[in-house]
């Protein structure tokens, strides 16, 4: 039904680089930073991966049934779940492995022009050898390729992380997570090369199935009283300590809005008992996880862990995929966020403390220019996060740096993360933000806005320094 | 005053192509569609003049009074509605044809960079044969030349259809509507080629002038008890089949906000009460006419028909105007609009059923990236509509490629509606957004993003197929 | 540390022009204004500079302290205001000049990609004849030089302004301000080139410290009870008329949001009432400076004055910083603003009003294309003013000739404010918008969107005439 692409332009050399005269500044600043380590300090491999570093299982188990940016796309199209092999939660049967895997690659025409397309091509060259994009004539001897290749040692998960030279990796686990993998890791000496990351939602967040219960298991874990303000204080304390000796140099906040607050003493515990007693309505949950926040950075600016905040998804707007399937699996949709307002009590407070950092990402475009680039440029604990999920892209980082580099300036900026579940995608995504960086860098220096000198300077900075700075590794 | 622009450029062939080595790609794929057919499945064309197929009266009539694009340009430069020859309620007089048309005319170089500048001088030159822009000096040849030629056989409406190629238009009607032309287009035979829409916002918006007459009106034609919920909504089922029998396979929702509801059944029966009884306040009023979206999802979703929502424009915010000649003549202002939280009760029920497919238009381009990209590229239901009323326009139509493609791919897109009111434009509008998907695609091939291969078939896609599997033709 | 820029691309004459085919028709535009007077009709330079004619005192002082770009760019990266030498209320002692111009220097390279780097390059090479840009190695140096040259006649505040050819320059003033720098300015015969602008700020916004005895002492001023709102108003009345004899044709209000209102000659005297006694809540106060929006409307309508709203700004968000040195020292951060609802009121009375003229400022890019775009391009009243504060840029001009141009016309932009506080900057700005607006028209030309004569039209128009015509000058 639809033709093939033609194989002799894929993954050409020069792809994403400027037409013009910028094409050969683009190219000699991308040779000067195409083999940089990645630092990759945000991220969400699964830790067991490292630790047990075993294969991986089959092809659509690799590239498909794990990619909720793969799966929506399918299912925008009128493919079920079912038929790409999700798992129910039912245990009623879907697709299997090879069946799901055609028709992935019988599709594969719906991704051009997507992040995703390039990033599997990368990945599918990158392990597998691929010279051709992935189709319904090559999909069956691909997938046995792949499923013959996954026993290989150079395809074992630390095998990876050596080919694509990842110098550092960040996991990210909840605060009740035993942090077992980590614990092996650290065993095997592989802590520092892999770490782990505070991510406290399960016992900051009241619309979290399970947070009282949550909110116990935290006090029986840490032996504080957690039904107290300054014991629930303590807990994560002590919790943040126990994963900064599995590496974590960092905290993550996901949350749907960025509001924060500053309360009085009282107030914080009435909010509290509140919370344990089921008593919050929607407002007073936003009013937890908003004082929650500025408590993560309260403790942030004394223990120096920096701090990320995610902020603006509207997480599982499908009940149906929710309740026949589960989270994660590309229902999450962004909203509009106000950093300005939301913020305010926490930079009131903390904004330019001296062992204070605070990442911030966003899923609304609109706030680059108008919020964050001008409030990265006045704060010093601020950073901008690199473009988020559906805007980690090729046109998502243009419109980024367009919109924050005049007014954020370069060092504002924390560099990349690519913020994946998916291994294989990790060297594809820092190559593509690093081409898009030196395009972006190209252009300024052919309009004599930028001498090639800092323009070589900042494309490393960007590639590599800057998520070692921002993340303080 | 005003330099007249230099004849030599006029529409030149490679207008709104990229400059360098993307401008051959351009070009190429560009001939490959220029001459498909027009698929035109929105639009505000007058049914009468199909049906009646009679000359048009005069040039001003053609191309001024009935184009609030450029009377309302005219107008921000002090140039009264009077001078422009556009009725009063009142009776008073105002400019006759040729006056108007001079004032038009001495004024062009207002529409300089505007779309209006594009569409009226392809639309001359289709029409009438221009080669140079309309200016003061030619002004009164040209209306003289126009008014000769109205009365030609190849410039009676039906014979614009067959020069402009258009392979099927729909025009649109309210519910009430008795569809006369379109009787007499069917007994002609040309229902098919030329179809209805129905747009029922004359009995699902409180805020119509005559709402609750109209109701009344709408269960005298039906034979239902519109006071009742299930006989209101019996009735739009019988509508929406007597729309269909005048070709219709859309209907047409145009709202302010993109709120929606899914309330209890006693809530939409008292909701209806209190709307029959004059008592819904503003937030009553909304929360109806969200009421009704879903409704009517629900109706497409049983009957197939495409559910298109133009969301987010504010009326008539000219009170004078308003007052003195009436609606859509140029006061109609884009608002923010709210499509993840609005449309989540509506989608929560049918986002991904199987018979039903919804078309978004947006007046705010920040929710391109940020909300219909994502929701589109998830939900199977949702189709994004082209850019919308002023953003349908070269600059437009790249801003929304550049956010709207990464996220929902090409095939989440609807291809092209024209939306307009003037028949000589159609062409023109048509060829803006066909150059405009082949120079973007030229670009991704040019910065090897995507074959040439693909391109073709995607260029071809966005011209006319997308059109016709959107709205199931 | 940082690697020097290459000197020799320092203000290359070629700098943000096009690449390709569109460089030529940008050299040949930019030719053809480059040379034109500079209008200034809005902007927050000191009149006594201009009334006593006197040297700047020193480099840091001209070029650093005054500049709050600098200042929080430097501050973002953990520079201290004391460090910059910025003074503080409590008089505690803080860097002296050399001592902050020699961290300015060395950390220079933080400004790559921002139009501060532009601008102040610019600033040294017309200023001083610097033919590279600032740095670690000659900070000393130039330090001494800026110094021993501020005293040398062609470096006084008026010679500056013949040097860089500034035909006329707006100071803005408020309300109660004695205007005795102006009277100065009228007694040597330079009012005219020089003029004030009446921003009332002090009197018409509930929240500025002071207000009430601000009303007082505007009664004094004027012999009006002005806690009777005709009192009020005619007081106001008076004021527009002081500021018109030094030469204002145009008044000024940074308000928080775009919130007009018209309401009832009874409600307006409550408000007042409320006000005087101190009794408004935060919604009182938006309401008052709302209701003021509209009445100095009513005025411009009456007197000509032309009106600018600056809406959006969240002024002080640092408490620390405000209360250790005061306002406008860089942590004012853009909010999101809703002009069409907010102006509604005001533009219903006086939107087409024949002797009105309002030019609206905004920093929140995101209505350039949904809001003040289709706004201009309708109401006779209104101009958009040209990007404003962080958006004052490159790449911010350019986002908002992209936006607003297909809607709003050419001839409905107010050509260009620099909006500054430092003198030197002046040229700079003017040229990066002048060499902003050629290239932008070169690329319509290059596209065959424009005559290379209509573009010369504009080029001219923007850079120039536009801001004369707009402000009635």
């Amino acid at each position: 039904m639809h033709r093939e692409e033609q194989g002799s332009d894929f993954l050409n050399p020069d792809r994403l680089f400027p037409q013009g005269p910028a094409l050969s500044i683009a190219r000699e600043l991308y040779e000067s930073v195409a083999n940089l380590p990645i630092v990759s300090p945000h991220g969400h491999t699964d830790p067991a991966w490292f630790a047990e570093n075993r294969p991986f299982t089959d092809a659509a188990a690799l590239f498909l049934t794990p990619d909720h940016y793969v799966l929506r796309m399918l299912q925008s199209q009128g493919i079920s779940y079912d038929r790409l092999g999700v798992p129910r939660k039912d245990g009623r049967p879907v697709a299997e492995g090879r069946e799901a895997w055609r028709l992935f690659a019988a599709n594969y025409h719906l991704f051009a022009g997507t992040p995703s397309r390039m990033w599997i091509d990368h990945s599918l060259n990158f392990a597998f050898g691929l010279t051709e994009p992935l189709s319904a004539q090559n999909a069956d001897a691909l997938y046995d390729l792949i499923n013959k290749r996954l026993a290989d040692p150079d395809l074992l998960p630390l095998a990876v992380l050596d080919r694509a030279n990842v110098e550092v990796i960040a996991t990210t686990e909840f605060a009740l997570d035993p942090l077992t993998h980590h614990r092996a890791l650290k065993e095997k000496g592989l802590i520092g090369r892999i770490r782990t990351t505070y991510r406290p939602d399960d016992v900051t967040d009241p619309d979290v199935p399970g947070f009282r219960e949550n909110i116990v298991r935290l006090a029986e874990i840490t032996g504080e009283d957690t039904a107290r303000w300054e014991g629930l204080i303590e807990a994560h304390r002590k919790r943040r300590a126990a994963f900064r000796e599995m590496g974590a140099v960092a905290t993550d906040h996901g949350v749907p809005s960025a509001a924060t607050a500053d309360l009085p003493a009282a107030d914080k515990q009435k909010l509290l008992d509140d919370a344990l007693a089921g008593r919050l309505d929607a407002a007073g949950r936003e009013l937890f996880r908003a004082q929650m926040l500025t408590e993560m950075a309260g403790l942030s600016a004394e223990d120096g862990m920096v701090m990320q905040i995610h902020a603006g998804s509207r997480r599982n707007t499908d009940p149906v995929l929710m309740a026949e399937r589960g989270p994660n699996l590309g229902a999450d949709i962004p909203m509009r966020t106000d950093f300005v307002n939301g913020l305010s009590p926490l930079l009131s407070r903390y904004g330019n403390a001296e062992n204070f950092r605070l990442i911030l990402f966003t899923l609304d475009e609109s706030t680059y220019a108008r919020e964050l680039a001008p409030m990265a440029g006045y704060w010093s604990s601020l950073r901008i996060g690199p473009p988020w999920w559906f805007h980690d892209s090729s046109n998502g980082i243009r419109r980024y740096l367009d919109q924050v580099v005049e007014t954020a300036g370069f060092y504002n900026l924390a560099g990349f993360n690519d913020d994946t579940r998916a291994l294989l995608s990790i060297p594809a995504r820092h190559d593509l933000w690093r081409r898009e960086v030196c395009r972006f860098l190209a252009l300024l220096v052919a309009e004599h806005r930028l001498s090639k000198a800092s323009a070589r300077e900042i494309a490393a900075y960007l590639s590599y320094q800057a998520a070692k700075d921002a993340y303080k590794l």
